[in-house]
């Protein structure tokens, strides 16, 4: 991000003196303890103590043996049983090593920290690990893995939510880490195409370097691979502006469990012969086939960005300035996120981050980027000056220097890694009605009352996103039992979905139906069908176990 | 659209007075001699007279029986085997009497209208007509279809280009024309659903009223169905700021070939539950199931809309044109289309529309959409100095009220209309790189030489989209073998698309190889095996014949 002109411009100027306004630069904001905040993927650190949920870890596969030993086994915690694939003999092995030679561990210090998930909720016990560097290699192991019926598990940068990029039981971990090249990049249309193993943020480094960005951005970009993104349809932050992956991600290439290389990996904004492919590998959470290779579409760096950070008296005027947002910022919008005073408090008290803006019952964060900061500025001033004079927002602060546009965004990002700090944490990602969005959040913590430790919620509201999180001092069934299936039953009454962008992987597989019919869920058992017949690609995920 | 503030302002004056630049108001612009032009789509008028390829026609089945039957049969002109199906008998016509009382037609005159394609080009000889009102209609009829191993086209306004909307022997016509209701409508999220046979432009009426407007928009809007453009994955014209259906569209409701139905009709931008089973429907042509109904979010309504219709030297400063508008017009841009010379003299002597801007080699349309009229035109007129300062622009005019941008649109939208008027048309809809974009222009035209009577080229530059269309002055298979596959060999050397929006029909399917691999040509077709195993839903189009 360009950093755009400096502040005030009279009318905020105006809004600051009467109504309470705050500015960054006029007021010290945002501390964090341990140096200036960063992004909360890019932090390596101990965030919270042994009171806590566990050491908060980067979302990568650098978890300490220690801790992984602590996680228990996912055969044991959940009832599962083992499917009757092949075992790797010393003979596989061998014709790995044939493949993909010196890429091939069985190092159990290295294997201890692709099984377990970065939210220490799931571990498997896989006993080899595969490094290819080619899609050439990467077919070959599956050709070779379908004939002798052995189960292979997917894995880009390991920060999924949901259980879906770890092992269950054995499976062979086939790792994207060392597919990691650019292929291409065209500077007129800002085309990129490159290996799946790419982390997010290298590529928006790569891409900011030539003046685009990339369609999507999310906390975890330190450490997930752009191949993961796609298998998992991941949203995020920029959803809002540019739309999901399926439509910004314009080909792949994606090897069939067979071996078969399937070369979709086209450069066109438009391409209508035949089916689309693509499509059904996008948020097919490795299940379908792997993905070797993308090509995605990046829009142009914009020019200016701002961000304000405001408070809001209460859900029913969050919705009133999200409405009034999109009217008067129009086409320069690209965030729209709330959090409730729960999480500020959880930010603060576990991260000792301090916000400019305090103590209202609703905060949302709304990010500007365009073309002219001029025009940008004038349009939140009009904005601002409306919704202040309203009443829908109580207090605020605006960004526009890149420093300060991170410090407001660390209050958001990080409060997945804050309520890690607060307890055993139940994690939910409900897409419902904006209007009903909140709803649910009351009535849980309602429902739960002392038993639970906090209940919050935050997301992006601009997609109808809601992050709901329970947390309490330890796991209990009797809690779990409280929260689930009440929680499904509730979304699926509205139209919900269970899942809006985290997927089902291992954890959420068996609420599918809350959010898919019947007829849906067969559909996708006969396609898992007819492209895996063996079912050995990331077994155990995305369908509910029963016979096909 | 809203009428935005009038000109002038004084920059644009300066560029007129220095520049040779003209503004609509100040010289008489774009005339036609039947009255104020109108869009393309909504005239039905006898353009052409019998000199030119025939009476141009609205898109819809209201084609003269007369016109109708000079059009050859397809099972005549082309080497076509009909496949194994049963014939419709009288117990049939009985049981669609059953399930569509009075909504059953054998009436000729009605049949000749929905076999025969609007261009003309492909003619089928279906004996029945069924007109379904409901979805559970659509499944009683499918299921009896699918048992009785009927086959069934679905037609939706007829407006396809490639012979995909009506049958090539005597399939049964299934029409969505009364399946016409808006189900609902959230003006807080801009999300619509409604049933598959709404006509585009009323839908658009009926967002416009609601302050939002439909995410896509085409020629054909006055005839096209909402089904029928998913159903193809329709681009258009507004595909470059509001993405492709496959972001847009948020579900469908769909009815397989064996009649069961697929309720995927949700209205969630977010939804990772499983696979995106709506993503294998949007662009199948009718081959895999029958869209019902449609969720699809809309944008809302732009405050101001601006046009800039421009000369150009040259395809180099059309491209450097592209360039510069992109970084300074940004997230207001919303139409970046082009038009070469031959263009602009086909719309002139076959239409009698005269251009305010003439006698350039090039000629480009930029629409810009925002929320801030007085920041549009200051971004648009930053741009307009740019770039006739620089020379990459030679002439221009530009218009701000509803009736002039919909004279300037006219001479880009009735281009296809104006080549139906030269002859007979050899249409190409090519996707390539963008910087490759009119070299196949020139390549052909030169080719060709004076075998052909224009060689054109225009299209949606932003998306990389070219129409090539060469016309003669009657149909001439040896012309064809000096066109094809010349121009699709070419296009493949660049890894374009052969279909870039149009789809492949029943007239461009044989050429999917062109854009596609084996290996994903053999998955479409397990992929129709597997949900239409008979293979009853539109026969004969989007995949090559052969064994599956």
């Amino acid at each position: 991000m360009t950093v755009p002109r400096l502040f005030p411009w009279p009318p905020v100027w105006r809004l600051r003196l009467f109504m309470g306004w705050r500015m960054n630069g006029h007021k010290p904001a945002l501390v964090g303890t341990a140096g200036p905040p960063t992004l909360w993927a890019r932090k390596v650190e101990k965030a919270c103590g042994a009171g806590g949920f566990g050491v908060f870890q980067r979302r990568d596969f650098r978890v300490t043996p220690a801790s992984a030993q602590e996680v228990m086994l996912t055969r044991d915690r959940y009832a599962v049983q083992r499917l009757p694939f092949a075992e790797v003999s010393e003979q596989d092995l061998a014709f790995f090593e044939r493949v993909l030679p010196g890429r091939v561990s069985t190092d159990p210090h290295e294997l201890q920290a692709v099984n377990v998930d970065w939210l220490k909720m799931v571990r498997g016990c896989s006993k080899v690990l595969l490094k290819p560097k080619t899609t050439s290699e990467v077919s070959q192991i599956l050709r070779y893995c379908n004939q002798r019926n052995l189960a292979v598990n997917p894995q880009g940068g390991n920060t999924g939510m949901v259980g879906g990029s770890v092992p269950v039981f054995d499976e062979i971990v086939l790792s994207t880490a060392l597919m990691n090249q650019v292929l291409s990049f065209n500077t007129v249309s800002g085309i990129l195409v490159c290996q799946a193993g790419c982390v997010l943020e290298q590529l928006s480094q790569y891409v900011e370097e030539r003046d685009f960005i990339m369609p999507l951005d999310l906390g975890a970009k330190g450490s997930c691979h752009i191949g993961g993104n796609v298998a998992t349809n991941a949203g995020g932050l920029r959803l809002l502006r540019y739309g999901s992956l399926r439509g910004t991600v314009l080909g792949l290439e994606v090897v069939l469990a067979d071996g078969l290389v399937l070369d979709c990996l086209t450069s066109l904004r438009k391409d209508n012969t035949g089916y689309d492919l693509k499509q059904l590998f996008i948020g097919s959470e490795g299940t379908l086939g792997i993905i070797t290779a993308v090509s995605i579409l990046c829009p142009q760096k914009p020019k200016a960005v701002n961000v304000a950070f405001l408070g809001c008296p209460g859900f029913s005027e969050v919705l009133q300035t999200f409405s009034t947002c999109k009217g008067m910022l129009g086409e320069i919008l690209s965030a729209f996120e709330f959090m409730d005073d729960k999480c500020m408090q959880l930010v603060e008290s576990h991260l000792r981050l301090s916000s400019p803006v305090r103590e209202n019952p609703f905060y949302v964060l709304i990010e500007t980027s365009g073309s002219d900061a001029g025009h940008d500025e004038e349009k939140l001033n009009n904005f601002l000056e409306r919704v202040m004079d309203s009443g829908l927002v109580t207090d605020g602060t605006v960004a526009t220097d890149n420093t300060k546009i991170k410090m407001l965004w660390a209050l958001r990002e990080r409060i997945t890694e804050a309520l890690s700090c607060d307890g055993y944490v139940y994690k939910y990602d409900i897409s419902l009605p904006v209007e009903k969005l909140y709803d649910l959040v009351l009535d849980i913590r309602s429902r739960l009352g002392q038993s639970a430790k906090s209940v919050v919620g935050y997301g992006h509201l601009g997609d109808g996103n809601l992050h709901l999180n329970v947390t309490a001092a330890s796991y209990s069934a009797a809690l779990l039992a409280a929260i689930e299936p009440y929680v499904y039953e509730w979304t699926a009454r509205h139209r919900g979905s269970v899942s809006a962008e985290h997927g089902l992987g291992f954890k959420k597989k068996d609420f599918i139906s809350y959010s898919k019919p019947p007829a849906a869920v067969l559909l996708m058992r006969r396609l898992k069908g007819m492209l895996d017949p063996k079912g050995i690609l990331n077994p155990y995920k995305t369908l509910p176990a029963g016979s096909p």
